[in-house]
Formats: C-alpha cells, sequence, structure tokens
C-alpha cells in the first residue's frame, strides 16, 4: 500500500503538481474534518486518515483545526513523519512538539523570498516618499497633500538597516542595491553569504544610530517577541522608518505607536500586525503610515512556487528520507539533524 | 552693473545656493508681479526687471502669470538671453517662440531621473501586485479583498516595455533590471548609451506583444499628444499595465479607459493627468488602479538637486554663454545649438 499523504488545505494553484510529484509513489488524501476533534479521530483504525505519513498544511488550515499546536501535534498517531508547512514563517506549529514526537518539519524559505522582499521594498518607496496618503488625497478629490515635500525623500543614498540577513533580508538587499541604498545589517552572526555591499553591525544600537530605514526580517520565535522595543526603536536615528514584512509581534507596537506619535519615527510600512486580522485602529490614525493586509507573498507566482515547494519536501522525504526545507530547530551545527539523530 | 536674473517662482531648498552660484555674477531679483500684464510692464525703463538676462521658473510660477506661452515670451524684451526652467517636461515653455526670440530655454534632465524612476517602480509594484486596493481594504477594516491573489504576480520575470529610453527611462531600467525584468524599449532610435540589458525593438507593435507592463517616458510634444492611442493599447498583451509618469497627455486616457473597461488592460498606475490637478472620475471607479497627484520628484531631496541644477544653467550662461541642460530643440545633429549659430 502506498504510504498515504494527507492535504491539510486547499491546493490553489499546483493541482497538476500534487500528481506529477505525489502520483506515483503516495496515495493523496484530502481533508474534509469540520474540526480538530472529528480530525484527530480520523487517523484512527478504519479512519480516513489513517496510516498517514505527511502533512501539507498553511495558515488558511488553522481556519477548522486550529494552530498546529502541542495538542493538535500530540494527537497524531505515530505514522505521521513529515509535516510541510506552506510558508517561510511557521510559528503556527509547535516545533518543540514536533522534535518531541519525532516528526519532522519543514517550511518553503527560497520560494517566498522574492515576492516578500519586494513587499518590503514597496512599503519603504511608499513610506520614503509618502505615497499612500499622497493617493488618498487624490482620491478625496484633494489632489497633491500640501507641505508633503518637506516631509519626503529620495531612496537613493538613504542607509537601509535590516534586521536578520536570511533569505528575505538578502533578496531586500539586492534590490535597495540597485539604487543604490547603503545597505547595514545585524544578525546574531556575521553571514557567510551577504553580499559584499552589506555592512555587518554585531552591536545592533550601533546600526540603528545611522538606519534611516529599518526593515525587519526575523522569524517569530520566543526569543523575539517584542524584539524591536522601546530601547531599539529609541537607537534609532530620528526621523527614521520602520519596516515589517516578518511577524507583527517581533516590534512592540505600543512602543512604536509611541514613537509615531512624538515624531521619532517619521514613519512606518506594516505588512503584519500582531493580531491579524486584526489592526489596532490607532496605527489607522497616522496619516504617514502604509499599512497592507499581510499581501507579502499574495501573488500567483509565488504561491504557486510555495505549494511546489512544500509538496517536494513531502516528495523528498518519501524518497529519501530528508526533505531540504526541514527547518533550523532540527539542525545541529554540523547540519546533521538531532531527529535523525535519535531515531 | 551686474546682469539681472529674475527669480520667477518660489526658491523652496536652495536659498543658499542662489548666493553661492550667482551672488558675485549677478543681482538677483524676485518676482513679485500679481499678473501677466503688470508683470510684463516691469520690464520696461526703470522697471523692476528691466535689464533682465535671465529667467528662473518652475510650473509653479504659472499660478500667477499662466504658462510661458508665445504672448509672454514675445513680451519679453531684448534683454532676456536665458529661461532656465526648473523641470524635465518644459511643454508649458513655448520653445519655439523663445527660438524665434534667441532666448536659450534649459530644463533639468539628469535631476529628476532617479525620483522619476522611483516612482514609475513603485506604481510598477502596486499595480503587479495589486496594493493601492489591498491598503483601501484594510483601512476600510476588511482586511485582504478576497481573491485577489488570482489577480496579482510577481515582479521578477516579468517583460518591462519602456517607451522612450532617455534618462529616466534608463534610470527604470537599471533598477528593474534588479529583479531581474525583462527590459524591452522603444524609441525613435537605438539608443548608444542604453544599457546591454536593453533590447531595443524598431517596431513599436513588436515590442508591446511581449510587454507585461509598460511605462512611459516621452516628453510631451505636439507630436506625442495621444501616442499611445487604441491601437498601440491594443497591441499590448491581454493583462498588461500601463505606467505613465510623463504627461497624462501622452496617452489616449479614452483608450485607456476602455481598455480597463474590457479587461484587456489589467490595471494602470499614473502619476499624471491630462488636465491636472483635474482627474477623470471615471478613473476612480476602477479598483484596480493606482493613482497618484503627480509626485514624480515630490521630495525634498530631489527638488533640491532641481533646483540647484536649473540656476547652475543660469551661471555657466552667464560665465560661458551656455549652459548645460539647453533643449534638444537647439541642438543639431552635430552638436552645436542653432541660436549660437544664428547670434
Amino acid at each position: 500500500m502506498a504510504p498515504r499523504i494527507l492535504i491539510c488545505s486547499t491546493i490553489v494553484w499546483a493541482h497538476d503538481d500534487v500528481k506529477r510529484l505525489l502520483g506515483d509513489i503516495a496515495e493523496v488524501v484530502y481533508v474534509d474534518s469540520p474540526d480538530r476533534k472529528s480530525f484527530l479521530a480520523e487517523f484512527g483504525p478504519g479512519g480516513k486518515y489513517e496510516n498517514t505519513v505527511g502533512i501539507y498544511r498553511e495558515n488558511e488550515s488553522s481556519r477548522k483545526l486550529g494552530v498546529f499546536d502541542k495538542e493538535l501535534i500530540d494527537g497524531l498517531p505515530s505514522s505521521v513523519r513529515w509535516i510541510a508547512h506552506n510558508g517561510a514563517g511557521y510559528d503556527p506549529v509547535d516545533v518543540h512538539a514536533c522534535k518531541a514526537r519525532g516528526i519532522y518539519l519543514s517550511n518553503t524559505p527560497g520560494a517566498v523570498d522574492d515576492a516578500t522582499a519586494t513587499t518590503a521594498l514597496y512599503l519603504l518607496i511608499s513610506t520614503l516618499r509618502q505615497y499612500s496618503v499622497a493617493e488618498r488625497s487624490l482620491r478625496d478629490l484633494k489632489w497633491k497633500p500640501k507641505g508633503l515635500n518637506t516631509r519626503t525623500h529620495d531612496v537613493t543614498g538613504k542607509v537601509l538597516g535590516i534586521l536578520g540577513l536570511g533569505g528575505i533580508g538578502t533578496r531586500l538587499a539586492v534590490l535597495a542595491h540597485a539604487f543604490p541604498m547603503r545597505v547595514v545589517y545585524h544578525s546574531r552572526h556575521k553571514s557567510p553569504d551577504a553580499p559584499d555591499f552589506c555592512e555587518y553591525f554585531e552591536n545592533v544600537e550601533d546600526m540603528l544610530a545611522q538606519t534611516d530605514v529599518l526593515s525587519v526580517h526575523v522569524p517569530l520565535r520566543e526569543e523575539t517577541i517584542g524584539l524591536v522595543g522601546e530601547k531599539w526603536i529609541r537607537a534609532l536615528k530620528p526621523g527614521a522608518i520602520i519596516i515589517n514584512t516578518a511577524r507583527g509581534k517581533v516590534i512592540d507596537e505600543d512602543a512604536m505607536i509611541r514613537a509615531l506619535e512624538d515624531g521619532h519615527l517619521a514613519a512606518a510600512g506594516l505588512d503584519v500586525f500582531p493580531n491579524e486580522p486584526e489592526v489596532n485602529p490607532r496605527l489607522l490614525e497616522f496619516s504617514q503610515v502604509t499599512l497592507l493586509p499581510h499581501m507579502g507573498t499574495e501573488n500567483q507566482d509565488t504561491q504557486r512556487l510555495m505549494e511546489v515547494r512544500a509538496l517536494t519536501n513531502l516528495k523528498d522525504f518519501l524518497n529519501t528520507g530528508m526533505g531540504k526545507d526541514l527547518v533550523i530547530e532540527f539542525k545541529t551545527s554540523n547540519g546533521t539533524t538531532k531527529v535523525k539523530q535519535k531515531l
């Protein structure tokens, strides 16, 4: 009997790819459970999901099942060996629960870099040039807001500070370098893959003091909640701008709002919020902010790439026992995986 | 007596530069005439503007004086030898009337390239990704518009068609190449300064048939009014997008609106309109268009550069008899100037 792969959310673009990638090596089953309880029950003997070895999921699947927290992970049978998450950020899956159960978790890192970095670049241009308020003024039939030129700047020559130079941050660095902007960055460690033109700052506050536009590209983890807080925001150059296309909770929203209020921050460009889809109504009061409803990867070209990449992780796992995009928590410093060692 | 330079509109950023550039070689006079009639009268004997040899102007100066049409140009005394227009597009100055009177005209070409091309790039991202409607949806407290991902695309890999590869078009080509986009262009002649990666199409319709996003960068002249009309728009690939940061009248607005209506055009990103500051209310009905109130160069960094560049043309004329940015109508194919030859 072919191993069973459970598709836990809607495949939107990659229908043909499901067949192409998994058709010959797995039995593909599509989730149809109305809630978490009946979902978990179907993994039992004779259930529709019995003998599932791999699960495909994305955030959309949480509508009926909730996030993949410890309770859900612990409720999965031991047949489940791989969860292929479609998305770069995998905070809706409890990676520690996965590790404890010996279930691999993969994400889709490379596939999101271009679209998310493009979104960050858009927010960067929009805030430096104040195009969001300019368009609202035109649409209110008031043409150009008066005095906007005194609050707006060229992109070229400004200093872009990147917090977290992973795939998305590096891609943004390349796009910004075309102007050029001066690109500085801070990560826990100097990146060996950083382009030559990116200047590393071990001390984040030294970087912030020189930064015109700070773009946040760190994943949401326990230790990154509120990472960009009062202290770091105040360490930014007065009149600086913050861009966030990562996760809302990485920034202390109250501290950011205070800095917008008193003018320490000139503007903010936000694609993500702490409690999506809710948006703090205070943010709507600032004419100088650009706000997008988590559009980072919201286009058919990238979404198809992401679906294919998540499915490919399942395919590779079935064929070789390992997928390319195993998340970092499974990797030891020498590149092997802890689960693999344990199993 | 030092030659007189008349500043015909407000210097916003370059006050110190006026002194630095012209203080030692000219008497600088600031316009204070309430209307065209009294303006022209002051050039007479004993008038405030008597013996003016150079005029600094920008479009803002037209509020009281009207555009620099034939009537105004013909009303200037023969002492006036140079008009330094602040702006890339000099359509509000009758260049033919200037030539007939032996008055040189300069613009500020290079200074606007970066800011205007950045605006075009913003409109390109906004329309391909549909971020304008996305932000309106969030601000209406509706979060993400449903199904937007089916109408949106990555920038990377798309084909950018540039109409007119001058300074602004070339700058946009460089910014788009960072993704990369494939860059194709049409001009009256193949540009010897075109970057290697730009593909020239002598036949504009051959180019349009391959173009995902068309960006317009031709000046407004008698022969470019309505240049992008029904025929060219229909020659575009179905689902294409038009970006305009040049002049509204270069596009046949009715033909563009018809193509938006029937879906031949997926979207449009417009910074300029035929009758600014009026905007055709029909354009506001299309959720998929991004509309800016002529923000191309609307920021302090570029505006200061432009003011300095226009003032520098006056300085160079006073010192050497020739400014760097003499407009193309004065240039013959061998690079000399017709007026110069005549005078």
